[in-house]
């Protein structure tokens, strides 16, 4: 009837992460259990510690890895708002944080000195993940002054790289082979490049749509119902349908690109076209998304080093090492290094995690598994 | 820099619940607690474990009352959303049944045969209420079927009784004397009846503006801007001003009362004219209830027994006793009994709580009390 849970911060994301052993090991009845526990088949999570957001209803299974090399894996959940459905197609950069700050704080994985590497497999697609926690003087901290975009609180310091993220879910960098082309949506031309690193992503021209790819959340929502028919059309092309599935909300990820113009970005600062490279304006399921997710930041780094690729016609960067990415929440800086013919073999962003509370969630008994 | 508390639904609010003894004493550091372990800067409520909508941000304390009568006192907080201020000025009768059904399960009341009777002081408004929680067979249950408009889980059914609620805040049922009165704003005339019972409310005769009183969620946003008007004007009339003092979002609560008419409720109800008695939509705090305050639930069944009222023009009630309200959640059933002069005695709701989880909330260290 109890679930033992924490509830993380991770970036700009808030998610509850089980311990493997307190919850079912089948992926329905764990579901199940997220469902109820959430509450969400109701649109505001109103019986549940759902938080009735995309980016505040995440979660996450983890658990101790046996693999050379790899210290924890996690099976990552966006757990529905107003459905009783799990999306497990995708991976969670911020969640990532988050699991890697618990791991240390719960001892699952050793303190090792003033920095403590975490190495993390996500089971969802196979994605690997070093995150380096913030242990000065061999200490977990609970709190911590590290910020990122899209909030002013401070949490814990936490770095994350993906490593070898390109083609995890695909093979391939480029899945369609093309660094850019035109995708046809009921008679009309979109402008995109379609890639693979970090997640799938679909990244569409803004100026070509007539846009500029710093639009505000606000604007943002009247794009919604078009990019998501992009995303659908991406899919298949991308070879992410099995024959006969029907296109989901979760993947590819799909957002607007546009060159650096002048914003204001959520947390009220001034951000000048100077102070970043390219402007991306993501969606997280069928809203906008409030910043950039991790996994898409990834994407955008990579195909910033494509020649021909939307990111890499209109951005302003300087070196292939670095690219500032102007989100609504602000300006994220991601690094690629060790790169290869088939993209980074590192891509690093710096976060902050915190974690919010250590609970026991209430669950109806049906969901929960009948042998530990 | 742990702090227990419990998450608890209460009928449609989510409520996180404090025992006295591991918070400050002083209302400063409690407040400042709060707004740390909510994140109650950020407007997403990232950096906590608040839930970023009114109905979802709310606090109390709880302590076990030592006069004649009374079980348990609680001291009631709505926690800022993008503001690190938590608003002291009111009740919540969803919560009070949230408190009820924890006070049994923690033990703070003794379990009284198949229901439990838990008398309760806000220490807020000086409001008594009585619940009876059902604890069939001497047990109290985690989880159970009764629902409440609004939702479709189920919860522990809980009855509310708000006790000689008339005059608690003002000293009268009618502050102003009058039934029915016009408020000016900006040169417009507005026809409200001004009523304490619950809570300090103004109605407002939303024919007489134009409107039904049975307008969808998001047709009322439009709205909320003279409503804020409404109750700013409102509230030095009704005594509720110290000198000096600017008027808040809290106190008087404020919303539209017409005649019924059909409407389709937000969990998709058809609701006909004929299955109820008389439209109500409240604002909580500057944004549409999803439903209605209980508090605000009880002065409206208040002004119905009141003779030129805007209730009791429009409603189609044929007894005193039972009122059906129709809010957007659907229809709220509201007893009003034992009716003296000043009026009813006894107003009473059905409703259903649950405990969603048990916590140990992280807050930074500034925080907490000193000393125990």
């Amino acid at each position: 009837m109890r679930v033992s849970a924490s509830l993380v911060r991770g970036g700009t994301s808030k998610c509850w992460l089980f311990d493997h052993r307190h919850v079912p090991a089948t992926l329905d009845r764990l579901e199940r259990l997220l469902v109820d526990a959430y509450g969400a088949k109701d649109p505001v999570h109103l019986d549940g510690v759902g938080g009735a957001t995309p980016t505040t209803s995440k979660a996450a299974v983890v658990k101790p890895c046996p693999d050379e090399g790899v210290d924890v894996e996690y099976l990552f959940g966006q757990v529905g708002i107003g459905v009783d459905r799990v999306e497990w197609g995708s991976n969670c950069g911020n969640c990532a944080t988050a699991i890697a700050l618990w791991s240390v704080a719960r001892g699952l994985v050793p303190v090792g000195g003033d920095l403590t590497r975490v190495v993390m497999r996500n089971t969802n697609t196979g994605a690997l993940l070093e995150a380096t926690v913030d242990t000065a003087g061999g200490l977990v901290p609970e709190f911590g002054t590290q910020t990122v975009p899209g909030t002013r609180s401070g949490g814990v310091a936490v770095g994350l790289t993906f490593l070898d993220p390109a083609g995890r879910t695909t093979g391939a960098l480029l899945p369609t082979g093309n660094a850019d082309e035109e995708l046809r949506l009921a008679g009309e031309a979109v402008r995109v490049t379609m890639l693979d690193a970090g997640a799938p992503v679909v990244l569409v021209d803004a100026a070509a749509a007539g846009l500029t790819g710093a639009e505000p959340v606000a604007a943002l929502r009247g794009e919604v119902g078009w990019l998501r028919a992009v995303r659908h059309a991406a899919a298949p092309r991308m070879g992410l349908l099995r024959a006969g599935e029907e296109p989901g909300d979760a993947v590819p990820k799909v957002g607007l690109v546009g060159a650096p113009v002048p914003y204001v970005s959520s947390t009220g600062d001034r951000v000048a076209a100077s102070d970043y490279d390219v402007s991306v304006r993501m969606l997280t399921m069928n809203d906008p998304h409030p910043a950039i997710g991790l996994t898409s930041a990834v994407a955008v780094a990579a195909a910033h080093l494509v020649d021909g690729s939307v990111v890499r016609r209109v951005s302003t960067a300087t070196a292939d090492s670095q690219l500032r990415i102007g989100t609504p929440a602000g300006v994220v800086l991601v690094s690629a290094t060790d790169i290869g013919p088939s993209g980074p073999h590192r891509v690093t962003v710096r976060r902050a995690a915190r974690v919010l509370c250590d609970a026991e969630i209430l669950v109806p008994e049906p969901a929960l598994p009948t042998a530990a």
